[in-house]
């Protein structure tokens, strides 16, 4: 008896032609970019030209942060061993959890329920930041997108929110997540600043993703910085080399214009 | 004593602020594509307008090839035992080797190669294309990046080189996969067309990528396709299916225009 | 400033000399097995006698379970595109999370507390069992650890069972996971007996592991298995090949006697 | 029509039946060790009994070597971010490689090449290594599994010489270990004693191992390794942690006797 078949929806594969969530790829190709494709390809229909361009700045945004995160360290170790390419990116990407990369998830959730429950009571923003703030504060739970170890005030989520709004692609959630901002300084007295997970967590939410799918976004972005990074080990350092993230310096080309 | 400093190239931390190759990562967003975000981590440098319209049009032609890819039954085996999307990218990753996407690296030093010798001998592109399938028949070898399982015209191959044909990017490494490909028809009878693999390959060869990075460049853009079947397998499919990559059928959007 | 320093209580290495939790390795070296050793560096202490001849015969268990597990898809599937060992093993690993071999864990947990309120509450075993059985099937829930897809008398299981009876380990966590199987059967009518993952996790919780590690022991005891079945793959298999699972023959020595 | 089977020669997987290379699981457990299982799954055939107290040996020395290697900085560098067990240990993994573990695999194809030469030229093994060191010398080439960063006389190579030469397996392999070992002292002025690497290789040789198996020896070997490494860090360490390997010290168990 056959076995019986699986359906999938993402890919149609016939000789000759390839069909994305219903275009022909060959038709896709030139006429869209890389971030549209990937926006065509997880959710399954064509970002507006609005969204295309505020996905284009995200992912910009999260391409490399330095050799700190321990996405690049997991890569240059395993690169260090004389491992290829492959396996230097697969742990980079394991290394792409819940504490680096996962606040967008998180941050998301948060952010639609506090979105959800002001419209449920007819509340402000205000409202609903504040009574989320004590109770946070009440609990001691920290808001995840909120705060950054380096950054007092991140260039990466002030231009992405100019672009949002620019766009007009910014509303309910950015203005969620801003009133936090606000409410968490009033309740503890300090600022704790959107962060730049916390920005792509309002826009993804503004967009309608799936919050399950933000951290692939992140793991994506951060595929060119890894390769970057695993190519200089290759071809920079000696191998086996004890690698401690702090004792760096950079030598690359000095600031300058596009 | 303080550890020896190590120097890194690629980005540049420091509060508030970011360098990417030298640029500020706030001023890049929402100016420049990801693709192009992604010419500037790996390479260095900025591409050019219509280098960067190439590499969408790559990493466009490359982000799904449907479920039978080794990459895409890896990834969602992996999911389908209720581990997360990290783990099965990274094990979609990891298939992505030298039967699987490395492709495009042999093909690109094949290439490169008989370029070099087509100069030094001064021959023509002909010549030299022919000497080369004489020698790969005598012993037995295959072109890197020439015939595929399921295509006997790759529509992606076609409309790639089109683009770049368009573009003015096709030079001789381009002509020179197509003179292989007629030598190949001459030397064996047969028709092996360049698939999508040799078509890149060219292509980076034109637009002066390191060989070594060239699966980078395949895995990158097979990323989306990866997260889509990962999210597919973990929302639709029961966990721990037994997966026959032969027994599936499309049932998504039917064909679509733009 | 120096950095802090952190600690590390697994293994003192100086030249010439390396403690493993406090024992010279090259005294070990020996005069204990490897399951000793593996006992002694997880848990911190080594095992008594029986209990190291109860780890062997669990390790022994579960080293192979021929082709269809997907730890073994995942594993053959990146070995066929030509990756290297270590990335299929990463590959088979990545695998072994919830729904393949996660059973033991959370075997571990419903027996642990199961024990617990047996005790709190005076109760018998079979009290605690028949108690446990009607929750689940009100609530939909399926127990961790029984049933199996092949085998209704899973031979590792009674051969577990009977060793840990021999050596005096069996006692209230196997009386527990016992007293469930029947339970279960009185309130559906259906018998699911224990299963490897079952036994294994009621052994472990009588030698008071951690259940955190259940994992870690299965994902151990399953490496040479997987090692097997990837260089079966390189060294008899073509590269790429379409691999279903289901459609395989076994063609290795016919039974035989130690 | 039917897909075509495929054959697979490890294990024969029956309802409520298992054979492991021909041997019925449930009969091997309770009386071979997991050392002789991993024997048995890998080569096919049950050890003998000095063969079997010879791998234990091996594996045993293998277990752990602190916080520096490569292995464990990837594996608790991915656990610090939150990420499961597997994905640290496949991380791991990915680290063993041709700089680290590696030397196992390309000491035994020195060790083997130069027995092979000592019996066709009917030399010495003195002869043989003279002549070895010498062509080393003169190419800059560098032994595998000579030498260690921190260890002069590495305990477990002088354990694990002196088990083979108890149980009779130290033969002509060794013996061309150690003349190569004095031939580089003689040739260079500087000891470069055998490694646990090479002594490992050597005796892989004596019981006739692939040499491709050689890494997923060290494999196995150093999975609890890295699995009490992984439990301490998400334990005992906080996430996010700049993981400096060097600032670190052993507050373990003291040194104690068996």
């Amino acid at each position: 008896m056959k076995e019986e078949t699986w359906k999938t929806a993402i890919t149609k594969v016939e000789p000759n032609k390839l069909l994305l969530r219903g275009y022909r790829l060959d038709e896709l190709m030139g006429r869209i970019t890389f971030a549209q494709a990937v926006f065509l390809a997880i959710k399954g229909d064509l970002p507006t030209e609005k969204e295309a361009r505020m996905i284009d700045a995200m992912l910009v945004s999260s391409i490399d942060h330095g050799v700190t995160p321990p996405s690049c360290l997991a890569a240059r170790t395993i690169a260090s061993t004389g491992s290829p390419l492959n396996a230097a990116l697969a742990g980079g990407i394991l290394a792409i959890s819940k504490h680096h990369g996962g606040a967008i998830e998180d941050s998301m959730k948060v952010i639609r329920e506090a979105v959800r429950r002001k419209r449920e009571l007819s509340q402000t923003q205000e409202e609903t930041a504040t009574f989320l703030a004590k109770e946070y504060k009440e609990k001691s739970k920290r808001f995840p997108g909120f705060g950054h170890r380096i950054h007092t005030k991140d260039p990466r989520t002030i231009k992405l929110f100019q672009i949002a709004s620019d766009l007009g692609i910014a509303g309910e959630y950015v203005g969620m997540a801003r009133a936090i901002e606000n409410a968490i300084e009033h309740s503890s007295g300090k600022r704790l600043p959107i962060n730049v997970d916390g920005a792509i967590a309002a826009l993804l939410c503004e967009m309608n993703f799936p919050s399950e799918l933000a951290n692939a976004f992140f793991m994506l972005a951060r595929i060119p910085g890894l390769v970057a990074h695993v190519y200089e080990e290759q071809t920079r350092m000696k191998p086996m080399r004890v690698i401690n993230s702090k004792e760096h310096e950079y030598d690359g080309v000095p600031e300058r214009k596009m």
